[in-house]
């Protein structure tokens, strides 16, 4: 299924996919809303050529009284503001060895934006949900080939997720129309869970009877610890906390150079378990830590700021790293064999960044 | 000087830029102006978090009467607004072998806002330029390391390219507020050149008498053969065709999949020599060519669109190719060995889409 490698260096593949699929530079942690423009992107075909005049979205399969709607009638219904802080399940991934040939993420496929648009609860109840139904269904308009199977990008939701008074479709994003980028003229986008739920440029919503066996439900986004292992599903994101790398970067390497003295380090944390408890520093790359200082978080479905008074005294190489522990008791894992698994999927290891202070 | 690999693996160092910097997503060329967020970005250090209202430009040096000038004086001057194709010089760099490393840009450097800003040049009489000199130093407030050298990013230009009334101090991107990874809250737009050229996040302008012998000016960007070769600056873009890539995608291969029948096949043209006076396409790899049609160019500082009526008949492997010529007859290489130079620097090898036909 998955081409995996242990080598030190990347294919032309995934240089590809990340050339394509920008992250969010970490230094944009400082914002409680990430700027357009900013926020991670995992586009898996091509951005579809939309008409937003001629726009409809279909709500069928199995429900008593099928829907067409048109943007105007969807901004119509009711509308809710709300941060969501969103995460590519890929994140992580170029830290596994052996590693798995796909988006060569590291720690940027984050961001956290205020989206608008309408509650998928009432349409849904509009549509009236047969007895039978047990999943809903995203179809996306994006068109490729993936795993040898010519498909448009389409994901499900258990009935009770999707049923979430927080699922919304969404038409803004950070006060002004969504990007054609983010999935214009509409999409899904669902908090807590990874990033792959929020189908962007959604065609059609159905109801089915069966729970749906598509390539990115059923073949991707599973944590496997072999080939052969039916894995379990990828949902809801893992704790995770990053900083913003201190000091100024070198251009090629990224490494940091700080001087002596007080350097207030600061982040954002988040989970989709629970909410961040407890955000842990460490200045000597793991062996003693911390406790930072945790702010409001920015909504109930975003993310949480973190600083850490750092008064580094002594000039020499520091590797800083950072950690977090939700409500429902999870962490992060120190090291990446921990976090492995065949796809490279929820990959919340610690934060490291080597640091030279002079 | 550059590190040089002959590997066809790429480096993490790589990834880590592709992973900060994204490009245009090809399918984007569909768009006379490039909507936010699709605008390719090569930002050397790290994003400055600077405060708007309290912003201030310096102009000095070798002026009469130097300036400081806050955001809302920038406004209160003579506003235009244009749209600029803008192009990294590093654009084709990892086509190249061997392959300098840094940003391992294919085709995707790209991008055409419309800059909304003042004239740079009444501002420099208004200063009043003293008769020694020679060029204009711009400033930014990026700070970091690059071949062993601690620098603000800077570049400078000769007083006549500086002079020229196309030459923009901008602060607005396509109808609304410079983004800030684009350089806000005031950022230099030179039309024609390549994009190091266009300084963002300005701190300061500088009339200065001798030639600026920074590491942005005189160690990167030239074109060397060699690390002994003096080389000759990289000013102007090159001439440059390329196409949205018909079809569907695979995933991770990004090849394209297209159906027999009549395809229209469209693109984007510009040269910083001189007006697109030609767009050729080849759908065998270059071996015959037909002409392209040419439309209106979005503006004399912007791309022109191109297409192509290709009729494909018979399925098969296809291997898709453009090329432009512009009105100073400089036209594109094509093969990446004539384009070969240290850094990797203005590679404008003709783009190849290999597709398969069913």
């Amino acid at each position: 299924m998955a081409k995996i490698t242990t080598s030190q260096e990347f294919t032309r593949e995934e240089v590809g996919l990340a050339l394509r699929n920008p992250g969010m530079p970490l230094e944009g942690l400082r914002y409680p809303i990430t700027p357009i423009g900013m926020h991670y992107l995992l586009i898996h075909f091509d951005i579809p050529f939309l008409d937003p005049t001629t726009y409809e979205l279909t709500i069928g399969g199995r429900v008593r009284d099928p829907l067409r709607l048109t943007l105007d009638e969807l901004k119509a219904r009711p509308m809710v503001t709300m941060p969501v802080m969103m995460e590519c399940a890929g994140i992580g991934r170029a830290y596994l060895s052996p590693r798995p040939i796909s988006a060569p993420w590291h720690n940027e496929a984050i961001g956290c934006a205020e989206w608008t648009g309408t509650p998928l609860r009432p349409i849904l109840e509009e549509a009236g949900l047969l007895e039978d139904a047990v999943e809903i269904l995203f179809t996306g308009h994006d068109r490729g080939i993936d795993q040898d199977v010519e498909q448009n990008y389409e994901r499900s939701l258990p009935l009770d997720e999707a049923l979430r008074d927080e699922v919304i479709l969404a038409y803004g994003m950070n006060g002004g129309p969504l990007p054609l980028q983010h999935g214009s003229p509409l999409r899904l986008v669902v908090p807590e869970w990874y990033g792959m739920t929020s189908v962007k440029w959604l065609k059609s919503i159905r109801a089915i009877s069966e729970p749906f066996e598509g390539v990115q439900q059923a073949v991707l986004y599973h944590y496997r610890q072999s080939e052969e292992d039916p894995g379990t599903p990828v949902t809801r994101k893992n704790p995770h906390a990053l900083m913003v790398p201190p000091g100024i970067p070198n251009y090629l390497s990224r490494t940091r150079h700080v001087r002596v003295g007080p350097t207030l380090v600061e982040g954002r944390a988040w989970s989709g378990w629970g909410s961040v408890e407890r955000v842990e520093f460490s200045s000597d790359g793991g062996r003693t830590w911390g406790e930072a200082e945790l702010g409001e978080p920015v909504g109930h479905y975003a993310w949480v700021r973190w600083s850490y008074e750092w008064d580094v005294r002594e000039p020499g190489e520091y590797e800083l790293c950072v950690r977090a522990t939700d409500a429902a008791g999870k962490t992060q894992a120190v090291d990446e064999t921990e976090a492995w698994n065949v796809g490279g999927y929820g990959v919340n290891v610690v934060q490291r960044v080597p640091l030279s202070v002079s």
